[in-house]
């Protein structure tokens, strides 16, 4: 046990060299190290079961937003979930991750053709039942190279981008096009993240920078904010939701337990998806380095609920539950830059801050007259951004890079998709009918109710701005 | 990276080969292998992690027919549904595994006993303190020798059971009888899955014959595909759902939110029935095909959702969610019998074709009078039929045993299966009171409603079918 | 496979010794062992997924109270347990994990400061680049020597503290105030657990007594189900839960498939509380016993699941479904006292008399007219004692010791806890107004509603109990 406060980094990584040495210099030299197929192993199981998890964020969106929207509009919710992430997978493995990994000397990477394992996996996996022990230890030496199977690595970036994708339907639910949605998600996962991805997870020009993002707070949370808000502007607000003299119609969660779920899946989720992004468990410090992130993540998100349930009420009026479980991924979004170089005790500050930054957010949002269902742009780029200027605080990264690599990474993100929702809503149109969206996409585009047995009351309000 | 192409096997085994060749000749030969013990708790690692989220897919279940019933026997089938998941584990220790992995060499297996540990194992953890190191060593070597805990594949295989009377419980939902369902499930866990595995994954003669069946597309979907089509011929059809001019009531889900949720849940759960289907984690090899394994298991799932996107309006009429999410299990379904040996692209060619064959079985089923409430049929049966031949296709099986293996499996559980309904129905019946059907099975066999707060809306068309 | 029955200990211990010289004698010596930075690995590793499993056991408590509570208070439930996860997680990190394992030789523990990596790791972490390769060794030594992560542990235990703090949430559903719940969870999460925790797992008296507590039973479920009662107590019943004429009103659940998922849930994140209790994934007999434990686990729940299927028409008047669910939770609490050293028949067996109390104690507790919305108390407090005493039938405990334990830790848990509730009550006030109640909580504490568009029916009974 540490006796001394365990301040892991930032102001605490000089005293804890010095206390380095000391330990060092009693500690004995004989230590079994991990071996090169075992590290192999342990990297792949390491992607695959953080991976899944990170899949599983994928039905903590789903049950946010069906919970988020009125009841006619949860079927087509669902729907639009399934379907991003189905899309998501196809077109990473068609393209996405060719242009973020492969050939990142060039601006936005190049086309390689479709994946699968490495040349030297495949040779392995070829080796039949007759193969000489010394050609199979030399083909496991050469795939052992890589560190990790190659796929187990796609695995876990296409769950990534799937995120990017759920970020957005969450927020122009209700009123966006179906197939327009789809259209959109494919440039998204195919094109926009993956430039993003390429600039530094693919080692391009941010990355060469000194661009700190650990998992993925502005590269994953914040791009899919600014492609979430650029929709919100092209498609506009529900119908009712701005009301003439001023007033903001509320529009409460019609599921509150589906919402309350859908973030604790994504609290779930998230342990995979920071946790994962150690990206090894091959050795002794990256096991202590994937307990440092799950811990300072846990840690940011319970700072994000706390600090909203103290604020929510002086900033909206009231201890806003919607606002609280939106705090818990603020805090979690905001964690994510750095998990793996706070000290535990700036994860909760970090958390706590990112909680207080989205609750305003949501109200900012409402004042510019920006619909967002399910407060996607307050809770992922607001707080990603925070998240990401952070690290600089509380671990010690400068502090210009990571504002040119937020502000590039926003002007790319937000500029083509406004792009790409200005061409659609010129092509396939982005809104759907106004009875349409009176009647409710269910309804209307399905032909599906969400829940057909039920009486649920009609929308007085949303009538009387139609009748206009 | 690989620069080719990615043909994992097929026509690309070749080509792979000989780059094998040139891979290993550069290869330096030093490479540090797993150690044994390393391998053992590795394997039963996997086992117990993957199996963990294969009994998670019973919740997937659950929540999939709990939403796609009528409100008014929602809690009949989550009784149901956490019964045959106790059943199931019960019965596979004291008969079932028994039967299928112990002394295979008979048709049926034979009864030995109750499981624990091996005897080695049960010596390792009998020695206490003050044994010897000696004696410790071999005996941690005695149990090593075996790769993995007994107990963990139990766990593993135990959990499989389960999905299979999962299976069946969906396509007979509304109006079988309780207990009825409850004794089906003692013979379908206990005897006929145990000898349809005996034949194939412990050993017997479709196993020597080379039938491959990597997680169970046929040993398990088809299985429970063919006890629930049998099910449903005994049981009939819900009340109304055939009319006499020959139009089909349409019957949509009550809760469509809950049923997206329960196929992210079956999509999650996917990932252990096919990673851990890969039986080890122990080296390179068993690590790059559990890597392709999951790939391949989510490729298929996405291919079977945006196929059923494509094809569910031509089909059935519009974008149907409901064939949609089948679709997703359709595709996991199709692909679970090879996703360790097909190419990628492969697998989202396999998942596609399941969609469209399930949503073509939903249509079919309807034309014939069967009615299965969960489309279960189409997604488990037809879907589990074709991922077992396109094995061939894609990978090189061989297509007559393929066939016979289907068949066999087919013939055998399906008729065991009607044997038993038959049996049932003449016994304690099969078919709820029409009177209760009319009320509904919560009201009627339960007494506790799903949803008593909320307020439903009445049937007419099946009190219009009862006042006749 | 063994052939002669399972029996792991116990009366099958003797025998087991004896063929464990056998197979001794017969096996060879050269078994590979784990090296010392791969057990760190493993055991960080398992702590982590097992841990991130316990998690998602709030979740389950969740949808558990917000399916089981009227649908006029599902939404503060809501908000009363992502609230009371976010408080343990931060006060458990602030001073419980203090009190609990540090300097136990104390009757309370005492305080050390805020948690971090430790010394060794720190300094290992701070390690650069440029360090030599002598240096890094050293220090990896160092901390290997550990065994696994600090924070690993910190994480695993933490999630524990947040499963105490919801039992006490779903018992005092519907009527406790919002705040005060927060209050009293601090000083649960903060101190009166802890202190349990210090005398067992933290190394103190009733540790060194030879007290048998695997997972949990009594330290966690019991600690849990002693503050529950303390506070229902306190708080006292829901309006017109006891008529004056003696009769109780049923209060069926709002929302049963929500609540059977909850079950489900806990149920999956029961492998991690029990299989992560091991603590440590580092060698054949640490694999060994993690499967035994998951497969006990698995045969107590469902041994509880059938117990209450069959006997819960004789004792309730019918087939309960929720009785039924509560089974599997008691089975599951009823094992966790001794998953690792009983036969699996003896587990079935545990479930089964912990399903049959838990469900006994429904009744019970309504005869003395003791208001538990959840039946938590009867789950958790009456299983968990039995299931402690348990161990002395199956494994071999000495029954003294576990009833000093199981009576020791009732007093302390229960005394502290009803101190703590009276002075909450005396100062905050622990019960809502009647009109609130009346109203529910969502509408009068929140503003929020559960399910805002759904016609719900209003509760006749109690309108009349408040105008009388």
């Amino acid at each position: 046990m540490n006796g001394f406060g365990g301040f892991l980094c930032g102001g605490g990584r000089w005293l804890a060299g010095l206390v380095a040495l000391a330990a060092v210099l009693f500690a004995g030299v004989a230590y079994a190290q991990v071996g090169e197929e075992t590290q192999f192993i342990l990297n792949t199981f390491s992607f695959l079961i953080w991976g899944v998890l990170v899949m599983w964020m994928c039905a903590g969106f789903t049950m946010l937003e069906a919970g988020s929207v009125r009841t006619k509009n949860a079927s087509v919710i669902c729907l639009k979930n399934i379907g991003l992430y189905s899309i998501a997978g196809v077109t990473y493995y068609v393209i996405g991750y060719n242009l973020m990994y492969v050939d990142v000397g060039d601006l936005i990477g190049s086309f390689k053709g479709l994946y699968g394992p490495s040349a030297e996996e495949l040779s392995l996996l070829a080796l039949g039942e007759g193969a000489s022990e010394a050609a199979v230890e030399a083909a496991k030496s050469a795939v052992g190279a890589n560190g990790y199977a190659v796929m187990s690595d796609w695995f876990f970036q296409m769950v990534f981008v799937a995120t990017t994708a759920s970020i957005v339907s969450g927020a122009l639910a209700e009123r966006v096009r179906l197939w327009t949605f789809f259209a959109f998600t494919v440039v998204l996962t195919a094109v926009i993240y993956p430039i993003v991805g390429a600039w530094t997870w693919g080692g391009g020009w941010l990355a060469q920078w000194g661009f700190q993002d650990f998992a993925g707070s502005t590269i994953v949370h914040s791009t899919g904010g600014w492609a979430a808000l650029a929709g919100a502007l092209v498609v506009g607000p529900r119908l009712g939701k701005f009301k003439k003299d001023g007033r903001v119609k509320p529009t409460p969660p019609s599921n509150v337990p589906a919402v309350t779920l859908g973030v604790f899946i994504l609290w779930l989720g998230w342990f995979g998806f920071n946790g994962g992004s150690v990206l090894a468990m091959s050795g002794t410090v990256e096991a202590v380095t994937m307990a440092n992130v799950l811990v300072n993540t846990n840690l940011g998100a319970a700072g994000g609920v706390l600090a909203v349930m103290c604020v929510s009420r002086p900033i909206l009026g009231r201890v806003d539950l919607l606002a609280v479980l939106n705090g818990a991924i603020a805090g979690l979004v905001s964690i994510t830059a750095g998990p793996d170089i706070v000290d535990h005790y700036w994860a909760i500050i970090i958390g706590v801050i990112g909680g207080v930054l989205c609750t305003g957010g949501i109200k900012l949002l409402e004042m510019v007259k920006v619909d967002d269902v399910v407060g996607a742009v307050p809770a992922h780029l607001v707080a990603g951004v925070w998240g990401t200027l952070a690290v600089c605080i509380a671990g010690g990264g400068d502090f210009v890079v990571q504002l040119v690599g937020v502000l590039s990474i926003g002007v790319l993100a937000f500029s083509l998709s406004l792009l790409v929702w200005f061409g659609l809503e010129k092509t396939m149109g982005a809104r759907i009918e106004r009875d349409h969206e009176m009647l409710g996409q269910d309804a209307a585009e399905l032909g599906i109710e969400a829940y057909p047995e039920f009486v649920v009351v009609p929308d007085a309000d949303e009538f009387e701005e139609m009748s206009k």
